[in-house]
C-alpha cells in the first residue's frame, strides 16, 4: 500500500464532509430546513435503486448510476448550489463548476481524480443513457420534496408550470414512465395555489 | 405500469427523507452540528466507492456494497439511532430494529421489499464478503469525523482505546489495509486527549 496515495484518498473524504454544508433551495419534506447536498445525493441514490425498472432503455447501468449520483454535486463544495429556477446565477455556472472541479478531483490520486471527474462530467452532459437516466432522478426527487411543502421553490422564484416542465424535461427522454408524476404534481400544484400556471 | 406499485415505491421514497432527521452523536468535521443518517449513508457510500481497492477479498462487489450502504440505516427511521458505546441502549437494538424493518420495507412492493430487507440483513449480519468490507467502512467514517472533533463521542461516552479498538475490530477482517488508519488515531488522540488509554 503507499501511504500518500491512502493520505490522498482520505483527504478528499475529509474535504467532501463539506457537502454536508452546501445547501439547496429545496426544504425537508416536513419543511423544517433547507436540505443540503449530501443528503439529496444519498435521496438520489435510493431513488435510482427503488425507481430503477422505470429507466428507458435496457443500457442503463444501475451501478454506475449510483456511482454518478453519489459525486454528481460535489464541484459544488467551491462552486456553491445553483438555484435552477434563478436564470442569472445559471450564466456564470459551467465556468464556476469546471474551476471546482479541478480543485477538487485534483486532491485524489491521478487515475481515481480522472475516473470521477469523468463521472462528473458524463452527468452533466446528460447524453449516455446512465446519464439520462440519473439527471431524470436528479430532477424528480426535488419535485417530489417541492410538493411536499407547498411548492416552495417555485414560490421563492415566481416559477411557472412552463418553467416547471422545462426543468423537468429530462424525465420525458431518461424514465419516460414517470413524467406522468410530473403532471400529476404540476397540475395538483396549479389547483392548490403551490404554483403559477 | 402499475400505478399502485409505483405510488407503494413513492411513499416510500417520500418516507425515506426521514433519514434527513435522524440524528447520529458523530459531529460534522467542522464541528458545527450533529450529522444525521442521509448524510452518514452518502458519505459511507463514497468512502466504499473510494477505497474499494484496500477491500480484503476479490469477491467483494462494489455494486451490492453500495447498495447496502444507502440502506443500512433507513431501519432507524423508525428505531432511532443507537448510540455504539451506550451498552445499556444496545441491548433493545436489535428489537426495536426488526420492528422498524418490518413497517419500513412493508411500504414497498413486494419484492422489492423482500430485496431490500434481505440487504439490511446482510449487512447487520456481518458475514458475506459485502457486508463485512461494507461494515467496515461503516465504522471508519464516523472515527474520521471524531478524531477531527476532538473525540467528541468518545468523550460523551468515557470510551478508552480498548472500546475504539473493539468498534472497529471488523475493520481487520473487511478491511485490513485500513487498520493503520485506525492505529494511528487512537495513538494520537490519546496523545491530544482526546480519548482515555
Amino acid at each position: 500500500m503507499e501511504t500518500d496515495r491512502l493520505e490522498q484518498q482520505l483527504k478528499f473524504l475529509v474535504e467532501a464532509d463539506k457537502m454536508k454544508t452546501v445547501l439547496r433551495q429545496t426544504l425537508l419534506a416536513d419543511g423544517s430546513r433547507r436540505e443540503n447536498d449530501a443528503e439529496h445525493s444519498w435521496h438520489l441514490a435510493l431513488c435510482a435503486m427503488v425507481l430503477f425498472e422505470y429507466a428507458y432503455c435496457d443500457e442503463v447501468d444501475l451501478f454506475r448510476v449510483l456511482q454518478m449520483g453519489l459525486v454528481h454535486d460535489m464541484i459544488e463544495i467551491y462552486a456553491g448550489d445553483t438555484f435552477c429556477y434563478d436564470y442569472e446565477a445559471m450564466l456564470g455556472k459551467e465556468e464556476r463548476e469546471k474551476a471546482s472541479a479541478d480543485k477538487l478531483f485534483a486532491l485524489l490520486p491521478y487515475d481515481q481524480g480522472v475516473y470521477y471527474r469523468s463521472l462528473w462530467e458524463e452527468f452533466d452532459e446528460m447524453e449516455t443513457p446512465d446519464a439520462k437516466y440519473a439527471a431524470s432522478i436528479d430532477r424528480l426527487q426535488p419535485i417530489l420534496n417541492n410538493f411536499l411543502t407547498g411548492g416552495h421553490t417555485w414560490k421563492l422564484s415566481g416559477a411557472t408550470s412552463e418553467d416547471v416542465y422545462k426543468r423537468m424535461a429530462m424525465i420525458k427522454q431518461g424514465a419516460p414512465q414517470l413524467w406522468s408524476v410530473v403532471e400529476y404534481i404540476v397540475n395538483e400544484s396549479i389547483k392548490r395555489g403551490y404554483l403559477e400556471r
